[in-house]
């Protein structure tokens, strides 16, 4: 994929986030990845998406050096670059403030997997960070949040559960590309609501069962996966 | 009816679905049945509302068996089938994850009739299957999802209560056609969020009385109907 | 005025009603009286507003007779002929489902004036009616609803509290004219919403103190008003 | 500036003000300041947005007298002049009754900062007033609530906190013209809203700790702030 066709498809991710209504001004934040060339097309900071053109979308290298733009990148760029260096399969990341997903965050609470539209999507509980210490807030803060979400994910399997609540602030997702980081931002916000109406009706509310989870997450991801129309799933497997 | 015209409905029917709310992504889908020609019109699995069209629409007989269409049927295409053997005046089948119902089915709790508003259009509390057992998860699930359902309704009149949440899933509603059971979702999702948000008000609500259930319900439905402008309204029995 | 012209004004008035989000489906309606003539122009019965004209609008005398149109006149229209009877300067009645406004009337409460909002349109707490009697229920249902609200109304002023929740069922609102109505429901459904979430964030919260309600309530309404235009502000006295 | 160039631009700001849906009917007002000239630009009270053109809004001096305009200034006008005087660096002020922000201050709470994209905004809990005095209702009502605001703000920095929760009532914000006013408006909503879904899942949540909300805050404002393209960002300090 040439780079011109990379940061059109970061732009349109970009613009698709925020027609979904998961972002107002200039909150959130795609990226995208070039595996070949390790480029990272990112949204530029503080720019408001009513106003971004696919121009705007800056180029940095893995260890965060501007090779193309006039725009500052993201000030989340370092937190998208850790999650590229440490998820090796990912190609696309997005940052979001959408409402839900975020009151959860700033609950410091997992997503409880309570349905199967949840296991359609993630394979379990949407999993929360812990606080980020006042050392990682004092040196390199964006950095330490990719750490913490790379820390998170320690015995758990990125592939499988493409989100993350970082406690105290608000989801990233990633996937195969900058669009499907979009879409699991999506659902992420979606599952997000229903858990919390289900909280409202019943707050003793616990995780469907392993049977479940399983039957739901792999009739659309894995191998045996029977779910749409075979390799045209963008949400299988990365 | 021509089978053209079917798939047409069909679509029409999925699109309204789309365009309500009450689905995102490629959640949900619609069908319609042809009952001379014992016929099933079904939207294909993982297509996305926005790319649909009139011949994505898959034709398959009871059996589930493909009879016309490139695409693969919707995954939950069994459980439409088994309701339209076992209700045999129903014409459509609808299934969404729309917000509200989904946090009931999540709950695994029946949504109470609280007022006019439901009792217009539900004869009693929706019902909320109960969990599936690991032996039906194993074996044919999307089957026994459609038997459960059966099932709950084994004391019930599926005339007079056109929908169901199955518990940690979803909604499923339907009526005389694909059009109807549509309706009935649009209905459903906002006695769910009305039933809520009493419920947030004060947890302690029960059921109205059975006289007021019985005058509204009634007035819209049965012999002395008199809601509506006579034969006009679709939301009559079936 | 004539005769079209209030119909024209009944037919705006629906669509707006429509408009606002406030109804969906056939749910609602909006009347319009002309008191020189004693004649009611009303929403016909389970027709949906998409398909709604101005030739629709039925019209019928304070007794009930319909004196023009096709279509059968709102199943509510009992109810309106009696506020209509009852509250003798009202010029308009509107009926809703809307969600929050539902909400507090299934839950058989009256929505508590927490702020200034609720003070510039309703002069104290909303009230809500008793819940309908089985004998009320049995014969002439609709016009009962009408007295219940008539009873609820015995020692309240009707100019300075446009609108009712009727327990187990809905809000109804009043004013000069059916524009008039149908502003006040869409400001009561407002009302509704924040009193909720305010419920949410502490559920002992009481009304605001009588010198606020009276300053808020007097500076919009009565003979020292002095918020808007003079007598170009709609929401003054009847 | 001149004149006409501020009332467009207090004209644009109320108009995105309304789109922003935090307004309905005529709730709401914003206005702007020359301070050369010590003008204040401001929404005629009581005018519908839909109708409002630029040559209604209202010019009045400091004290309140009207300078040009055929229409009554917002009834609000000397809230907003108190906050003129006493806030001597901003440029314009923005009023709402948005739902949530409202729902705060009718539950008399200051919002308390539990995650990032408060902190991003506002340096810690966005304040509640105390209730107003009676004395303070029944003179100068509207002058008197600017003064709370003042003196609730005694030992803040207005310039760090750019809005406040007027209790029982709604809330105000201000920034370096009418259009920050607005803009601050709109994420105050955003952080009302994310903050009460937080406290349904866990209502025991406290603030997030200083050196979060520090970073934040800082990084987008003040000396050191890295956040967006330079002097691009208006939500920069005043």
């Amino acid at each position: 994929m040439s780079i011109s066709k990379l940061k059109e498809e970061v732009y349109k991710a970009n613009i698709r986030l925020y027609q979904s209504g998961l972002v107002i001004s200039t909150f959130g934040n795609v990226s995208g990845i070039d595996r070949s060339k390790s480029l990272v097309a990112i949204k530029p900071s503080g720019v408001s998406y009513k106003k971004l053109t696919p121009k705007d979308i800056v180029l940095v290298d893995l260890e965060g050096k501007k090779v193309e733009g006039k725009l500052n990148p993201s000030s989340d760029t370092k937190t998208h670059l850790e999650l590229y260096r440490a998820f090796s399969d990912i190609g696309g990341v997005a940052h979001t403030h959408s409402n839900y997903a975020t009151a959860w965050s700033q609950a410091r609470k997992a997503i409880p997997c309570l349905g199967t539209t949840h296991a359609d999507y993630f394979y379990g509980e949407v999993p929360c960070t812990r606080v980020i210490s006042n050392s990682c807030i004092s040196k390199d803060y964006e950095l330490r949040i990719g750490e913490l979400i790379v820390d998170t994910f320690k015995s758990k399997d990125y592939r499988h559960m493409k989100a993350v609540l970082v406690a105290c602030h608000g989801p990233f997702s990633w996937g195969e590309d900058a669009e499907e980081a979009v879409e699991v931002s999506v659902a992420l916000e979606e599952i997000a609501k229903t858990a919390l109406y289900s909280m409202v009706i019943d707050p003793a509310l616990d995780n469907i069962k392993k049977s479940l989870l399983d039957k739901h997450y792999l009739r659309k991801h894995g191998r045996g996966a029977y779910y749409g129309q075979k390799k045209d799933n963008k949400t299988g497997q990365l």
